[in-house]
């Protein structure tokens, strides 16, 4: 399966305006503080590789859990396949201690709140990340054969709620907030 | 708080019936395969660290867990103190996969059953060690004020257990395992 996204910056009221307009139903509510890691033997900028910490909390049900995730390198660029391995840790901060005991080093840190609504199959989630902005992605994710036709999907959707799907951002939220260009 | 421990080999039927006799309780009964690595960019032997995934599944109730621990170099060697930090993981393979993305290898897999008992205060662990032998170990948390006093009464339970303190084995399983010499 893959992942088929497609994300602009967006004027959140306006969204949930259009969004209760189209009955989409929300699905979660919640606080997202990613660590992104340097490599004290690689420089993940060059390899294309990622380490990220993500403490996240469910605005309604008041819980927190952490997730560690590795993103290696693209295996295919048209699909942006990647290689990725991710779990949940029970210690988050024994987790830090772990990779600051390896030599790792807390790099950046990208922290977002995050509405998730479920429309038409597609998912819609509102990000409002801070020092970078507000945005909105819709996402689904398809079988090989079907990609065309789910981003087609996902622009049209982008098109009902308001939006210009031409003006999709392509730039990670770590590359906005280090100010990578596109 | 220090970890006192004692550990010497050991024929287990024998210690079973001394723990018997002495009215020792069984506290659980676990298998235990551990995973060390070795790191891309530092000698663990040099550095004196280790990185290590422990699958432990409980042999009573049938439930596997994984946790992941990094052990640092000793910051006192007297009392062994090393910095250790360790946490649950939701998804053991995951968190191989992560290491492996990450260019960590695994170098050695040191396999167990370990029965725990408790006896006095202390805890009396039976090990198997596949590949390396049969060993009990006693050990207790202690203030560092008391450390001498906790060794003594270790030394004296083992006696009573039918075994000579000073026949201690200081190696761990890893590197009784890998042939080093004491």
């Amino acid at each position: 399966m893959y992942e088929v996204e497609l994300k602009v910056e967006a004027d959140h009221e306006r969204v949930r305006a259009a969004l209760e307009d189209a009955g989409a139903g929300p699905v979660d509510h919640v606080r997202q503080v990613d660590t992104y890691y340097d490599a004290p033997h690689r420089e993940f900028a060059e390899t294309d590789e990622a380490l990220r910490l993500r403490e996240e909390t469910d605005l309604d049900a008041g819980e927190t859990t952490t997730k560690l995730t590795y993103k290696g390198p693209l295996v295919e660029a048209a699909s942006k396949t990647r290689e990725e391995h991710e779990t949940a840790v029970a210690d988050g901060d024994a987790a830090a201690g772990i990779f600051d005991g390896l030599g790792f080093a807390p790099a950046a840190t990208v922290e977002k709140e995050r509405e998730r609504f479920a429309l038409e199959g597609y998912t819609i989630t509102l990000d409002s990340v801070e020092g970078v902005g507000d945005f909105v992605e819709v996402d689904r994710e398809a079988p090989e054969s079907e990609i065309e036709e789910v981003r087609e999907g996902a622009q049209s959707l982008l098109r009902d709620l308001g939006f210009d799907p031409d003006e999709q951002i392509r730039t990670s939220y770590l590359g906005l907030l280090l100010g990578d260009v596109q």
